[in-house]
């Protein structure tokens, strides 16, 4: 039974606390928050401690720690919590700095404790499914990957402006699907965005609305679509053409209902935001994390991962600034 | 907080185990089953007691039971529980015998306490958004019912002997569904079916596939498909023709993957089978009681309902052997 | 080059003048129609010459006749045709007298000569692949077959107070498609109808809702349901499911845009009505019926086929005013 | 009736041939070609006669010429065509360079009659029925297009080296789209691309997979897919994002047959190429060209179009050459 400290207890803390504590191999023992009255209120909810990441990190009787606090204290609790020889599941991105995530990567070599970055999208089913078909050869080798990834609406400017912007705090994910997917990351970044969907937030140096197309060495091109709004909810689709097919994944739906008028055909909306569509996408992910620290299999997801994401990040920045593309190995 | 014995701890009575564990509102106290084991077992999962039936409904310290237990105990233990005051959520069918189910319904109506019965399709989400847009008027008034019922494979001979034969095992759900929807009792039932997936089962007394056309006293059809076999998986569909449109509710599918080659377009089949489509079901189902039991407000779905059912059953098995209509009032 | 004489120059004898007039094998020599002046109209737009249906059939030089004309001057004009020694395509239904029918197949027969009716639905390219792929056996053996076909909208009254009823007007194709998938025809029939529609067509005697069940002698079965209105359109569906699998033709819609709004998700509606879904059908019909003519090639519908369904149309009359099965070897 | 010369007898010349005749309002008079037999043989065919182009643009009986010959003659038969007064619908790409369609432009422009190009895509139904729901305001303003274009197979190297390359003789109609949608030029162009399809078409110096973004001055951007080989046939696609939701059209399929087994859910194919998709689309086209030159109306696409086309090929082979955006107006 793994005895888990959850550090941070806003709502993806609380997202997490219902898997730890669901799950047959884990139990919530601490929780820790800035906020000392979240912490205790989330504890008390299955009859955990309330502490400081501090204590949790230095207890002795505590297996695993996720961390699930704001981007900034990302790298120091990940280095805390290593040293401390926990076992890690970081919520992304690893950093805003891709300097203070590489010292940080380099930290953590040096304790040789393996960490795992919460790429969600990648225990989704049906991204895992579409994986899987292309790992078994089912459209031949991959060549030209899509992915489409819209938020329903805008989050307020005062969030825009912490976040890092577009690239690392949304398309990250995206970054990272490709990276799943390809196999391997891309040799150049070509991005272009602009801020249609909301002035205010190009007036805070920020992008709505984003293109970016990532070359690779063999030749395989992919394109990743951002939108911060889409009037129909969550949008999250990848599309992979192959030399013998193409695969798609597409959107979950409310439900299957489909109504036919005068009026048209009418069928149900994607689920609404991330929460809806990728509730089980979270439980898979614990559950992967709980049984490699079981069985001391190798996480699917590491830290070189999200630095490689984040790098990926950082490059599209200062391509959609500079205009052309960024090659990877020179960010 | 509601105190719950559940009678049974078969499958089913496992998948209502999570549900009254997880509700915030409720939780299990006392499991019992015929097989002692099986009790302890599941009970120890959740921190239960072990008990008999019979205890359970005698400890004053309970406040509803699930009755999940073999199909012929229901009637007893409804007017058991009852009788001692309980609160019940029975499983469907209420009984194989129509005319015992009545006496049960005699028997408790004297009690005066409501009694829940599981047709647990009712909760569905596709159902209930199809049933919303239909209350909505969105369709107009309704005009020709179709319900698509398939099981994956047929189940052993054996269980079909003491199943009580298509009709009041596998087609009840659609006669609910059908009341459901159609927010009324059928006049007439005309039935007919054939072993053709199966000569066994033909040979033990039943069909495997069939067909059932009600009438009602406005002009209104339903019309009702059911086969033990269909090889993609769980078939369940909804469709409803009206004045001014149609509502279809279709499959839930595994995944949203597509694939696409040179041998066509791929799609994911139906979830496997009643325990994984249904699950978001009865856990709705089981909030729908807990709160109904909170609140005092009436039950969605009653006792006299599933003696309805149980009684549209009887007249499909009627006019299957006899062939035509046979008039609900005359069952 | 088929020298063609088309009788009827009515709303669908102007979509075979079209094909006939299209197809490279034929062409349009002679129209006829009661209504001299629309027989001119449709013959000037040709080039064809305006007659009257006796001269055609009389005429040497006309090598076939695609009769169009009224309902109850078929029969008559097949026997002409036949005996004059003409290939001879027939609008459906043969007649709307069951013996009158009778006798002019017995009539035809004595002449040796074929008779192709126009069930133009066997030629839709969507239940030809249906048919294709049961061919080949697929879906292993079929066992349940389901048609669903709903006309946008009812005719007027006096229409139908001529037609012979929604069983042999409208119905009858849908027995012919059956007959056609399931290669055989039923041992019996049990129909269920309503006016619920329309009222007035209900005081004329007709129905405007109905669902037939059709009982095969190895326990297949098959269900119809027919309604004169569907709000969306034409809706032109069958679904085969076999002991391998399921078999669906959907519908055709009428462009491939699906709009996602704050609203829902939206695409097309079918195609309105039989002449938008149909024309592919019709031109591959009168292909099909000039190849056969042209090689002597048998004609895959023939007026055994078109008595047939008219005999299934008058056993669902009797079983809607009865109640209860009627055998099709009685009618 | 307008009478119309065809200058080309290929493969789509054969195709407006089949639109010229059967349109009620012209009738095709004349046929050139190269290969004098081909012509002769298409002019038999409808009651043409075949004659040089020359000949048939100095006839003054023929109203209106169709260019569909090979595109190095384009330039000289607009001028020729439009010189000799004759209403010109010429299929695309205008000319491959652009420095010569500039020069017809301008010499076209002296003449003043308007030129229709045949750009078939503004045709197609799907493509229609979405521009009319983005024109009636249903998704908002438009922010951020996709266009998914891929061919089924790739074409010999030998057309390949005379083609112009694939952003001149493939992508030159995703530009037209995308300047058709957004109703305007765009102002930078963006391309990548790679030949990982078909290494021997990157000997010949061309891409078989393009990815080309395009930026507006209003802050829109569009992304454009290409691919010269899909194993499931031709895959035509556009999505628009809008501030109020998302405009797709989707492939036509082959039929609407959907079978399911045990292996998935499987659907019918695109239809194979662009003879079979856009067939209505050249029908549309035509009946266009023809309604407009009878009532004196505006070509919805003009030599401009061809012209500004033709320039964002000319700026994607250059950015896809050199890395980085290219701009519009510096072509």
């Amino acid at each position: 039974m793994l005895k888990v400290g959850l550090l941070g207890a806003g709502r993806i803390g609380q997202v997490h606390a219902v898997n730890i504590a669901g799950h047959p191999g884990s139990t919530l023992a601490a929780v820790s928050d800035v906020n000392a009255p979240a912490a205790e209120a989330l504890a008390s909810r299955y009859g955990a401690a309330a502490a400081t990441s501090e204590a949790i990190i230095a207890d002795p009787a505590i297996d695993a720690v996720l961390i699930a606090t704001s981007t900034d204290t990302h790298s120091g609790l990940i280095e805390a919590a290593t040293a401390a020889g926990k076992a890690v599941l970081c919520e992304k991105p690893v950093d805003l700095s891709l300097a203070r995530a590489r010292a940080c990567q380099a930290a953590v070599a040096a304790t040789g404790k393996p960490v795992m970055i919460g790429f969600n999208r990648r225990f989704d089913p049906s991204f895992g499914a579409l994986k899987a078909s292309l790992a078994a050869g089912e459209i031949g080798r991959p060549e030209l990957l899509s992915i489409t990834s819209f938020d329903p609406a805008p989050p307020p400017v005062a969030y825009i402006k912490v976040s890092g912007g577009l690239f690392r705090d949304m398309m990250i994910h995206d970054f990272d699907m490709a990276n799943f997917l390809m196999g391997d990351a891309p040799v150049t970044v070509m991005a272009t965005g602009s801020a249609i969907v909301d002035p205010e937030i190009g007036a805070a140096g920020d992008v709505t609305t984003a293109v970016v197309t990532l070359t690779y060495a063999d030749g395989r091109i992919a394109v990743i679509k951002n939108s911060r709004r889409a009037a129909y909810g969550y949008d999250q689709r990848v599309e992979l053409l192959g030399s013998e097919g193409l695969l798609q994944a597409q959107n979950m739906l409310e439900n299957t209902v489909v109504k036919s008028t005068g009026g048209g055909v009418t069928g149900a909306k994607p689920t609404y935001f991330f929460l809806e569509r990728y509730m089980p996408a979270y439980a898979a992910e614990w559950a992967t994390f709980v049984e490699a620290v079981a069985t001391g299999a190798a996480f699917p997801v590491t830290l070189d991962d999200g630095v490689t994401a984040l790098a990926m990040a950082e490059a599209a920045t200062r391509s959609a600034a500079a205009g052309g593309p960024v090659r990877l190995d020179e960010v």
